[in-house]
């Protein structure tokens, strides 16, 4: 099947950034010629929320604007809540014919996966069967520039369409921080192998009492790789690292499988 | 190397059903044998936190108690925050022998482990380069009955340390809702395919405003399957999953990394 713009799609777009970064509005803009648009993100910030649900409370559902192909929602959950309440009470007939997610204020490559909000909603699209894209930028600031994300998403997003890719994994996309024209061109990889080393900084309140705040520190455990999501970041590359939702450890199990107990 | 009771370990214990849970004390059971005890759980319940750390407020740290070779603390953050804060302020010489993780008061197999606390922390011991096992008990009940997980983590435990197993891989133990005679043995297998398929149920509350509750149905999607967590559960046996950290879908960057943009 090759890609068909005649044919209105339904999209999903939420973040984990909250329904005010500049990084939604330019999903938004990324997506706009393809169909109608279901905006439900985070009314604040959940960045490291992880895969997290909210069970012990409930969740509230806020319509923010609705103007022309795009309704936009605030959820007061996690990126994940979002993703499920979209399904369960904003998508007509409960599904979506894409899910994207982000642009994300800052790289999600190598461990921080495990920690991203935006690649867990992205998850969560396959837990749906949806074709599902998480898109980050190598840039933190509030005011980050997406120019370049746009046209090199929509490449992406017409070959995943056009590809019929994403039944039991989704593409986790990492784009440079650099402007268009210094963009060396996109690559298929894998997630690089590096820790977080985070310490807790202990500080003293004004009533005298402790408390720790986060503070982190990547590891890049194969620096002198040069088929990671992180060597082609470095090189001027935007990475696609296609992820799984099986976590097995299948080398390991092979090691493993016979252990008499 | 044969595994050496002589030796006193350095354990650091976690959980994510919170410092009270009945779960947490059957690990420190568990465990006691082995040397020194530091558990650094949750004050709260943390089910479903999933890998969230806490960034944009502080945590607290609160020492509950400390007998012979156990000390105990509560953090006010999640899994992983307790995890991190273990190794910044808590383990001498910011090290463990090993890292567990739980009883988690019900299951964690296939596609719970994306959502889950419990495995988010063990998860957390192999970003230290900690052996680190994660223990879920099939039953969700506060009093649940957790003699039977005792003498078989402890073989399971014994087994990772006489191994060095845990580098890059860490290990999810589920237990059947079983008395320990009617147990039909360790296995060691994959990570089941299916997926949670929530339904946010809608409400009102008293002053007539929405709100929205989280409901689960988890759907196998490899019922046939006779190799999967899932299927060994079934039938009575304890179940050994190594999980990785690295979510790359191997088989997918096979297919799709001749994609031209």
């Amino acid at each position: 099947m090759s890609f068909n713009l005649e044919k209105r799609l339904q999209i999903l777009v939420t973040n984990d950034d909250g329904v005010e970064a500049k990084g939604l509005a330019a999903l938004i803009e990324m997506v706009q010629p393809y169909g109608d648009i279901y905006v439900v993100a985070p009314t604040h910030v959940n960045s490291g929320m992880s895969q997290a649900v909210t069970i012990s409370t409930p969740v509230r559902l806020k319509t923010i604007q609705g103007t022309g192909n795009i309704k936009i929602y605030a959820c007061t959950g996690t990126p994940t809540d979002c993703v499920k309440l979209a399904y369960s009470h904003i998508l007509p007939n409960k599904r979506a014919d894409i899910l994207v997610s982000g642009i994300n204020h800052g790289v999600n490559s190598s461990a921080s996966v495990l920690y991203s909000g935006t690649l867990a909603a992205t998850t969560e699209g396959i837990m749906y069967h949806t074709p599902s894209i998480g898109f980050s930028l190598c840039n933190y600031a509030a005011d980050a520039d997406f120019s370049a994300c746009i046209p090199l998403g929509r490449k992406i997003i017409e070959k995943v369409l056009s590809e019929n890719f994403g039944i039991d994994s989704f593409l986790n996309v990492n784009f440079p921080k650099l402007p268009l024209d210094k963009i060396k061109g996109i690559t298929i990889c894998r997630q690089a192998k590096g820790v977080w080393r985070e310490e807790f900084e202990k500080r003293t309140d004004p009533q005298g009492f402790d408390y720790y705040w986060l503070t982190g520190e990547y590891i890049n455990e194969e620096p002198n790789a040069n088929d990671t999501d992180e060597s082609w970041l470095a090189k001027g590359y935007v990475t696609i690292v296609p992820q799984t939702l099986d976590l097995t450890h299948y080398a390991e199990l092979e090691k493993i499988k016979n252990w008499k107990f």
